[in-house]
């Protein structure tokens, strides 16, 4: 499908992002943004992020496709007033990274099959229209959950849509997603944060942490600078996930913990040579 | 200096990219490798890192200048026998992640002051000679302990040679260095080998993880394929300031949890506003 007039709601990281590849693939022929802020809208015009800002209502009933990518929380109560608005010929999709909550809100919505639930497990640091970038998105997985729930002939057009992207995609139901983000994603971000407060806490010189840090440091801490407007309705949403798996990572920090109380050599390095086995998951 | 002899102990990531760096700067005529095993000492003159692989005592003989960069418990009786074997002519300098027992070990030796206590902050999550590259330890900090205890004229040589490989220079004790080292680059890998067995241990589906794993677990997990003969040692000698930083983040990973467990929404942006102030940390 081309030359589509698409909404984003929300001017961001990765709405911004999917605004400017839908244009630079051709999927788009206008596109218009909705923003909470005045500044974000107008810092998405200047950067032609979209063409125009407008009230969502408006935003709404001129879309022929309409995809919101704001924090979880905000999306539930505004996916059901565009699915109360929109008509049999648009259609709709989040990117959230919780899909739970969200599905379960709209299972019985009337327009629920104008609906495509997706999740592009792609991402950085940063927030905000200035942080939208091309080429996001390439060789990532996107998940879509319950299918079946949306009209086949949308549910093609979006898959067309992110393949373009280079995104694989992979199907789940919605408890099964939540459950491996919880995993995959959204315990590295409370580790990073967690991190991020233990060194701030414990280093009164900050001028040495500047001077010292390297590679590993950083690479397992910049996750602590993602957005807590974003990330904090994730966790609360996905509490129980994330808490199955937060409090196994305690376990696992206790181990290494009572290795060092005992100086149990052996334990330790039994422990590291698990971890090591992470290796032939990643590449 | 340049034109030197130098015998490299241990063939591997930081030696070996160190060995190709004297090379490339015009400060090496001819280096020689000594190797714990023989496949790995072969491997380092296949890759053209050193000349020659000699025993221990030839390779000390020989050289002007002998760096050692092996792990950090095997460094210390090797670095006595290097002591009571040198002459005034030559010098010596080790590369280990932990100064403080080393420079204990060795603060009485009468030749103590030929040897400089150095640690480059560069390194990768991989090990052994196929590791070693090219423009290493570029940009980031080389630490020098007790630097007073060192001739000047070979802490000349070091630094000239750190400076040349484009590293800014940092100067500490040995047991303040321990402390930040501790912060800074050893709590980052105990959390990652801690994260890759929470998600081992948690996650049966391993395709699934292959498939979802996004940049940011990637990136918070990399440092789990560290080599554990490496780095148990490290986390061994430097216990007390290790145990000290992760006892403080499993406290702060137990504020996360209380806030999900109470589903304390505010406490929980304001821990994670907190650590967004790693950014002014990080560039």
């Amino acid at each position: 499908m081309e030359n589509l007039t698409v909404t984003i709601v929300g001017v961001g990281l990765i709405s911004g992002s999917f605004a400017l590849a839908l244009r630079d693939k051709g999927f788009a022929k206008h596109i218009i943004g909705v923003s909470r802020t005045e500044a974000s809208g107008k810092k998405a015009v200047e950067l032609g992020i979209v063409d125009e800002v407008l009230p969502l209502v408006d935003a709404i009933q001129k879309a022929d496709f309409i995809y919101v990518a704001i924090p979880v929380d905000a999306t539930i109560p505004i996916m059901e007033t565009i699915l109360d608005t929109i008509t049999e010929k648009q259609f709709v999709a989040d990117a959230g990274s919780t899909k739970h909550a969200l599905c379960e809100a709209l299972a019985n919505h009337p327009m629920r099959h104008r609906f495509v639930a997706t999740h592009p497990m792609w991402g950085t640091e940063y927030s905000g229209p200035e942080a939208a970038v091309r080429d996001a998105f390439k060789g990532r997985a996107c998940v879509i959950c319950e299918k079946e729930k949306s009209d086949v002939v949308i549910v093609d057009v979006i898959e067309d849509i992110y393949k373009t992207l280079g995104m694989n995609m992979i199907y789940m139901d919605a408890a099964a997603h939540d459950m491996h983000a919880a995993y995959i994603s959204h315990i590295s971000h409370i580790t990073s944060f967690a991190l991020a407060n233990t060194v701030l806490e414990k280093e009164k010189e900050e001028h040495t942490i500047f001077d010292l840090a390297g590679g590993g440091f950083e690479s397992t801490v910049r996750l602590a600078k993602s957005s807590p407007a974003m990330w904090a309705p994730i966790f609360m949403q996905n509490r129980e996930n994330v808490l199955d798996v937060l409090n196994e990572h305690i376990t696992q920090l206790r181990k290494f913990k009572a290795c060092l109380e005992k100086e149990n050599m052996e334990y330790l390095q039994e422990l590291m040579v698990n971890a090591n086995k992470i290796n032939r998951i990643l590449k």
